[in-house]
């Protein structure tokens, strides 16, 4: 018999049973995005480091530009030039201004600038100011963007381009990030074939080894694929050793039921203890995970649907937990192009495409018998029956997790 | 002056002036997730190939369990067990079930699959079935996943782990793949330091380069870094003919405005022609793309909020176009935290944080200075304000599309 959990109590199972693995190494930031930050980075200076101009124009103080206007230009004296990536030494003197580039630093007794567009060159050395300007305008100041000693990015962040360009704007060459953890893949079952083999009659070809691999590799892993085992305790338990010896996480795939055949739950048991077996979940109900020489080893169903689902939700929060990664899941709210029902007081896990026409997005549930891999590929995401609904009604707005 | 055109102007140049680039590579299943698929994928057979049962339980015909009750249960004789993996080469007799395990090959004239919490085992060789089964209950037919000759997956499709599954089901173990694109980042700006340096008075790091060259990285570039070169032509031009040798897409960031300084129009048409030269966004307006050797050529605003949305929109059709890849974007409805505004005639690109509590999704507009990286790491996603509204009040609906 399974004992069954909720998923809830699954997550925090995996949660309080597993701490984070301490590899990190460092990297330069041309090699740093997609990996998951190991420290928190805060920022050593203020950005910009000085006043910047924002636009090609004239620095000068705002109050001489008040009430100006194109028949009663302004007029101010050109009293210098602001070079790129020059210091601004020169100090604004009495009703004059400086030309400054777009990104030039501010000259001292500046508080704004005039944008070329809103002036007249004279031609004399001096110019027409036929606008106003307000102070602070068209300049952003010392640190606006960044404060020194502001919390930047916290450890656990998949990093994306746009921190690369904030930690290269902070000066920070190098992040210490988490070293990929290791990923063992095993399969079972008697049926089964490499996907490289024609089947003979009642043979399969393994689908989960390469889907869980990938799902694997997706999240950042090295994978070992330990290929097909037979349904023999000894032999699993033989495979299940070396991965142990070579792996920070192992999934074995198949066998995870209680049938006589299924000897996962035995094979861990040889190595550590189960932690729970059965989740309260549709498809995937018969997933255990086991802690042997204190790494997770998960035992997933056979059915490639039943063992994505429980990879996606299961294998990712114990990854995560390893990693300490953060995650977000933004849901996509979604009107329901089909009634959908559940009522074995399960979570029930159902596969949907999106359509989104004329600001209107539709989920279309991808219905199907229990391991159908081929509704996956079709899927954007997924949404989730809560155990004490009975469904959902046709037009409801359901939340989808796109995978 | 600027040559503004659209947006939609803008992408339809990059489609009709470049092609598909025709380097492809074969991987095996374990390396092609997250690789962009370079022929069109049909099944050669179909999946499952044999009529497999769902469940552990007993084969038989459904018209010998109909009326069948637990105080009345159908009395069927046990006439043979099929095992996993082998052909099911019993012929269901007459009165007759066949044990099968959850795979197993349904044996012939059986047409449903009777769960074994259904049935009682009265040990003498026959079991009552206790509740009937409608024909083709928990059976998985023959192509009931994947038909012969079925179209699976389209060329250009990035492969995902599910897509991995899917292949190995059909025995597919290899796949041809775009050859990874080499993209080549040239910033331009004399007030630009490299980012492991100490800015001096007036000087600012170089954000742009590591951070577009992560955004080519996270869409599979090769990424050659060409520094930074200072304003001038001359120098400009000597590093663009060289990466125009060695990559197979050229970004340049900084100079591609209409300054004195901004050299990226005449260095692009020393080795080619200029195909548009502003577009109608903002930020980053000052948009230009080239073609030289066949090969494009953007110059990108040095603003890195600019750099950044034109890359993710222009950059980005670029290298979809030439590997060909199909990429499907969904948007997230929400509902605006604060009104914005826009009227300048120019599509306004916005970065927002999503938060959604209570089923509620709500995009939370984060304004800033032009240039401001920070915002763009806080941000979920972005908005676009089309060209044609002066904003978005406060409440109303938006979609946000994801970083």
């Amino acid at each position: 018999m399974l004992h069954v959990v909720t998923p809830d109590t699954a997550y925090s199972i995996i949660k309080n049973a597993f701490d984070r693995i301490d590899g990190t190494e460092t990297v330069s930031l041309a090699d740093a995005c997609g990996r998951i930050l190991a420290e928190d980075i805060c920022s050593a200076s203020d950005e910009p480091p000085f006043d910047r101009s924002t636009v090609d124009g004239f620095a000068c103080k705002a109050a001489d530009t008040f009430g100006s206007s194109v028949p009663l230009p302004a007029i101010l004296e050109i009293a210098g030039q602001i070079s790129m990536g020059q210091p601004a030494d020169t100090v604004l003197p009495k009703d004059s201004c400086i030309r400054i580039p777009t990104g030039g630093a501010l000259p001292e007794g500046a508080d704004c600038v005039v944008m070329q567009e809103h002036t007249e060159d004279f031609e004399d050395g001096t110019i027409g100011v036929t606008k106003p300007a307000a102070p602070g305008e068209n300049i952003i100041f010392k640190g606006d963007d960044i404060r020194d000693g502001e919390a930047l990015l916290p450890a656990g962040r998949k990093l994306l381009p746009q921190d690369i360009g904030l930690l290269a704007g902070c000066g920070i060459s190098e992040v210490m990030v988490r070293s990929p953890l290791t990923a063992g893949i095993i399969s079972t079952g008697d049926e089964l074939i490499p996907e490289d083999k024609t089947p003979a009659p009642g043979q399969i070809r393994d689908i989960n080894s390469k889907m869980l691999g990938a799902l694997c590799t997706s999240e950042g892993c090295r994978v070992h694929y330990y290929g097909i085992v037979e349904d023999q305790l000894k032999s699993l338990e033989a495979v299940l050793s070396k991965a142990l010896t070579e792996c920070d996480i192992i999934i074995l795939s198949g066998g995870s039921s209680v049938g006589e055949k299924d000897n996962s739950v035995a094979a861990i048991s040889s190595f550590g203890e189960i932690l729970f077996h059965g989740i309260a979940i549709r498809p995937g109900k018969p997933t255990l995970l086991g802690k042997a020489s204190g790494k997770p080893v998960f035992g997933l169903p056979g059915h490639p649907q039943a063992a994505f689902f429980t990879a996606k939700l299961f294998v990712r929060a114990a990854l995560d937990r390893l990693t300490g990664r953060i995650r977000e899941t933004i849901q996509i709210p979604a009107s329901l192009s089909a009634s959908v029902s559940a009522n074995d007081g399960r979570e029930l896990y159902l596969p949907v495409m999106l359509r989104q026409e004329e600001g209107i997005t539709t989920a279309i549930p991808l219905r199907g018998k229990s391991g159908l891999i081929s509704n996956l590929t079709r899927a954007h995401g997924y949404i989730c029956i809560p155990r004490n609904r009975e469904g959902y009604a046709e037009g409801e707005t359901v939340s989808v997790t796109l995978f």
